[in-house]
């Protein structure tokens, strides 16, 4: 190994002591630290990351990445280092750019916004929040003109999320999942809702945490590689692949939630938990969100809300939470399909949720390419909520105060959601090719088989392939919307009797 | 504020954000953290603690507590801050005497030592352990020397945990309570045993939990400065007296072990959310172990294991664990106090728990006064465990390998237990003067007069005074057993009718 090679891993294995103290931290304060406790913390990540920041963006970095992309070092990198010396200076490069002032001035407001927007979600009160949005909108922009000047900034922010993917690409995918599928769900709502009456019940939160232990394990977590806490908002985070940690949400009043709850995250964990081990401290474990998605709704709704899935475990279900005992499967599967105009995208069914996704990727697209203000926003929101939902928010946190994205500037993330939906539709067809029909395998307790598929074509390699990459690599094509929009005809053809 | 104060105060902070991360990382580790996922937290703390050695002991650091030390600039510090000054010097001093090859040499054999301990109680193999237990006699001899050329080494070792006691003073409060207490026990022995089969059962451990968050919020522990976790030996973790964290190990099989621990670790956790919040960052709030250990088992012991205290709870433990509703109080009294010779020093009841503690001493003084090696120790245990409780051990698991202290060389820890228990009783002598009976405050359910006398006399102190100087405060006098010795006799007088 070279000198300077030797040097750059050092340099990895310090900036992996940081990403682990913050990951450290992050996940204690959202799982489980007291009220009185949370200054602690709070000075504790301000000081690391302020080291971080100070060590990433230094002169000797700067060198150092100089030095690692030249050609005589350079090629002699295996394809993993290649990987993390491009992007990491790529990142270096983009990072430089940016003043210190105006980054530190935007992390503070950013911090101040989502305060705000707290405050402003529990009191409805847009007016509250909307200063704070315009603010976050203004420094994004700023931001992303930093980091890459040529390029135009929504694109930038997809980017960010997604490698590689833009927003003509989007616009063709979401284009076709509405025109497609808002008919589709017209017809369904002509159809007789069912009767959801049976669900209403007192479910036993240790019980519910037993039912989440269980169904981790049944889809292939490794609880030697991981644990499960409590969040007020479900979420995954991994330290590394021998460490992924999911939490969950339970409410006494509703069993549903969190059983879905329990399978996403446990796909997000899955793929954590499924990258080869040798990419740890290298960029080849930062997987885009996109297909970070694609995983847990993957087993959330491919899996999950596919009949087959429960027929081995609904006895053991009705074991551990016994209301269910008296609730017949076929009920059970036509509540978890339940499909019905909502306000609230996380508590949105998988063929709505789709519209929930595509009004914020055109609300996005306006803010930044239109120039559309935050004070327009939230006629602007529930005009679309209108046009694809048939119904208007009553105030703005059933609107548009209901997600924290935003808040912060996360502007881009949201397509991601559905992105990893049209993947799932392409990686369900590639699957049964190799596999044969997914309903069998399911039925048959057979679900290892699909992990293990999935773990051979997409965990183990981490980011080594953009999202494109992959799916040219497992489905031979460029991304599309077909095979997603099949799926969703068939699956409520068969649910709902609509002729798609 | 001084240009030189200004500066030593950022040190403090920094070296405090080096301490959450630490507290932190060792708080995961030993409740939460997955099998597979502790490599990367051993390499997190190694890179940190690394870094924090490297600061602490700078040449800069040095330089600073000189200045800080300067009669111009220590005269117009606060007393916390002269404190902080004196002790940090005082370590850094010490510190600085180590060589720093022999450091880590220690460090790393330390490790392996406990490791091997682990395995070699697992396989009750004293063999297996016998060369590293030399090795940390070894090393903690020599690195005593390093820190205190001047001073005896086993005095040393009893200062560093429990500032100013010296092994002459524990000798003479030693010999009088095996004096006194070894023909207590004895009189004792000759009684008949309670009949403790009821208690044989199957408990909840959702509900021994229940139970647990109880006791604590009654016994005064603040659960908005604190949280509740498991690990395999209970423990008490403090960042600060905002966020103060015990821990407890359940079992189906038994429940008080459970209930006793929850009091115990609430005693010491009731102790840190009590230091004055002003004292984070300073050398006041770390306290001494014996003052320490004083507090927990003041809580476990004397106001835990008084019949007064379970009268107004007594119910409550009925209602969540319904087993004990069929165990008269008396019942469950006896049980609590049930005196009778036993191997393991932490299921030991109150009173002979003393002598596994003396037996632990007298020991240490053998290894490091009359220089006795690892080789002779077990048998210098059976027979000393045979002395004083008349049963000698079938192995060395249930000897000389049950604790884990000496297995990283923490020689002059034990003693702080019994200290602890020596300073109870010139407490509650004290409390008693200004409160009246302690009998009466508890059987009321008056418990907060007990937690607000000891906040005012104790708690809120930190560690700005020693153990000697706080039992001077509050007692009026020197370290005495003789009340504890009274409070004992009085005691089993009354559960055993032994006439003392």
């Amino acid at each position: 190994m070279s000198e300077k090679l030797e040097r750059f891993q050092r340099y990895l294995d310090q900036v992996e002591q940081y990403r682990q103290i913050e990951t450290q931290m992050a996940w204690d304060m959202q799982t489980q630290t007291p009220k009185k406790g949370y200054g602690y913390k709070i000075d504790a990540i301000t000081y690391f990351s302020g080291e971080e920041f100070r060590i990433t963006t230094s002169e000797e970095t700067g060198k150092m990445y100089e030095e690692m992309s030249a050609p005589e070092e350079y090629d002699a990198l295996s394809d993993v280092m290649k990987l993390t010396v491009r992007r990491g200076k790529r990142e270096y490069d983009r990072n430089k750019r940016i003043p210190a002032d105006f980054y530190e001035e935007m992390v503070r407001a950013s911090n101040i916004s989502s305060k705000v927007w707290e405050e402003a979600k529990q009191k409805a009160d847009y007016d509250l929040f909307c200063p704070h949005l315009q603010k976050m909108i203004d420094f994004r922009r700023r931001c992303m003109e930093y980091m890459e000047p040529e390029k135009d900034i929504y694109d930038t922010m997809l980017d960010m999320y997604e490698e590689g993917m833009d927003s003509a690409t989007i616009d063709r995918l979401f284009s076709q999942m509405k025109e497609e599928l808002v008919p589709l769900f017209q017809k369904i709502m002509e159809k007789p809702e069912p009767d959801n009456r049976c669900f209403t019940g007192d479910y036993d939160i240790n019980s519910q945490k037993e039912l989440e232990a269980y169904l981790l394990s049944y889809i292939g977590f490794d609880k030697e590689a991981g644990v499960m806490g409590e969040s007020e908002h479900p979420f995954t985070m991994a330290f590394g692949p021998g460490d992924v940690r999911v939490t969950n949400h339970f409410s006494r009043h509703a069993a549903i939630d969190a059983m879905f709850s329990t399978i996403h995250e446990g796909g997000h964990a899955i793929f954590e938990q499924g990258i080869n081990p040798d990419y740890v401290k290298t960029a080849a474990v930062d997987v885009g969100m996109g297909l970070h998605e694609s995983q847990s709704r993957f087993y959330e709704n491919i899996l999950g809300r596919n009949i087959n899935f429960w027929k081995p475990v609904y006895g053991k279900v009705g074991e551990i939470l016994p209301q269910f005992q008296k609730i017949p499967l076929e009920v059970f599967f036509r509540e978890i399909n339940h499909v019905r105009p909502s306000f609230i995208r996380t508590a949105a069914d998988e063929l709505t949720y789709c519209f929930h996704i595509i009004l914020r990727y055109e609300i996005e697209k306006a803010i930044f390419r239109d120039g559309v203000n935050a004070e327009e926003l939230p006629r602007l929101w529930n005009d679309k909520m209108e046009e694809l939902l048939g119904i208007r928010p009553q105030n703005a946190a059933e609107g548009i105060l209901q997600d924290m994205h935003w808040s912060d500037g996360s502007f881009g993330y949201f397509p991601t959601y559905l992105l990893g939906t049209i993947y799932d539709g392409m990686f369900l067809e590639a699957m049964e090719k190799d596999l044969g029909s997914v309903d069998t395998l399911l039925a048959e307790g057979r679900i290892a088989e699909i992990t293990a598929w999935l773990h051979e074509k997409i965990h183990r390699h981490g980011s080594m392939r953009t999202a494109a990459e992959t799916l040219r690599e497992v489905c031979g094509q460029e991304v599309t919307a077909e095979p997603i929009i099949r799926y969703f005809k068939k699956k409520y053809a068969e649910i709902y009797g609509v002729d798609a």
